[in-house]
């Protein structure tokens, strides 16, 4: 049985992983197969948004204490993933992806990684491992993949800029579709960027798994 | 198209609406052709809980701005649900179910509604429109119906007979299966009170929302 290791960044769209983005991804892992473990870094958020006022709340949480939320308890600390261990490493959405795995929202062009996404992102890539990211969380790609590498956060002018200038190929991608880098072995999907209902993202997020589970 | 109304119990397994259930609820409505509003109760939760080390967390959280991650913002409060407005009722379970929509952790087979959750889910039943509770949520069954209205928690022998004392008939039933009450037009199904796998629950809500459906 294959395993897949997926990253989450929290829970709720705003400032962690999009919920349906890591439902949708657990569960297209279980259809194909495969098996799963969540991991996320132990570390606080960037900030805690009230999902309903779309305000600022106190006080702020962890990142690995509210992923537990999504993973019913059973996740690890993301300082435990060794990539020798999977087949496959998976990163949902959401802004959390943009906010506490790396500081794309704030910094643009000159993001930077967290450190512990950095170490186990670029061990999945160094060893020609197989990975999928969806929604915003390809914005993380340029920062582990050399120049050029070919990915998709659908078709947002502003932020495929944003992704061109640190050095990636931005792909136009329809919502239910996947942008496959073979070189790289990477798969990226709009997933929410675009989404306008749960159909939409899962159609995409179904073909991700199954052309990273392909590769693997 | 048909709209259904999803009662969330807030937003993590251990103080809230389970989350896998709640997203996979949705998704089958939207699977089905239907569509679907969420709503929660504007409360405080029973209590909070850290997910990773499963100890209560200060400060407590609202039930309705935490179901609202799951939403994605899109939830109103409960006391906006006008059963005429849908076709049928469909409550994800979690124990926010038994500890913020009743208080059946609680006081077992003394339980009592929370009066928001009873005025809406009676609005349901006296109209004759399906309802769905899935996991633990049918711990408030025998609150709303009429004694003798059969329903299943999955076959754990004490709350099995906590419900009995509450009025209801339980049923023992397969994870990936349903009950059906036809004489009060409702479905359930076990979910993660049995369920091994994303699989398991993923089978008989599918079923659940598909029973539901062909009723109203």
């Amino acid at each position: 049985m294959k395993k897949i290791a997926v990253i989450l960044a929290g829970c709720g769209v705003y400032d962690g992983a999009e919920i349906n983005e890591a439902v949708l991804t657990l569960l297209h892992i279980a259809k194909a197969g495969a098996s799963y473990q969540c991991f996320a870094p132990d570390i606080e958020q960037l900030h805690t948004i009230n999902h309903l006022s779309g305000e600022q709340m106190t006080p702020n949480r962890n990142v690995l204490v509210e992923a537990a939320r999504i993973a019913r308890g059973d996740i690890k600390a993301l300082t435990l993933l060794d990539a020798n261990d999977f087949d496959a490493l998976i990163v949902p959405g959401g802004f959390g992806a943009a906010k506490n795995l790396c500081d794309f929202a704030i910094n643009g062009s000159q993001a930077q990684l967290n450190p512990e996404m950095l170490r186990a992102a670029k061990a999945f890539a160094n060893a020609k491992k197989p990975a999928g990211y969806m929604c915003i969380a390809p914005a993380m790609i340029p920062l582990i993949y050399s120049a050029g590498v070919k990915t998709t956060i659908g078709n947002d002018v502003d932020t495929a800029n944003a992704l061109q200038s640190l050095g990636a190929q931005h792909i136009d991608c329809a919502v239910d579709d996947i942008v496959i880098d073979e070189q790289h072995k990477l798969v990226s999907t709009p997933a929410y960027m675009l989404a306008q209902s749960i159909l939409d993202a899962d159609a995409g997020i179904e073909k991700l798994v199954a052309a990273l589970l392909k590769m693997s």
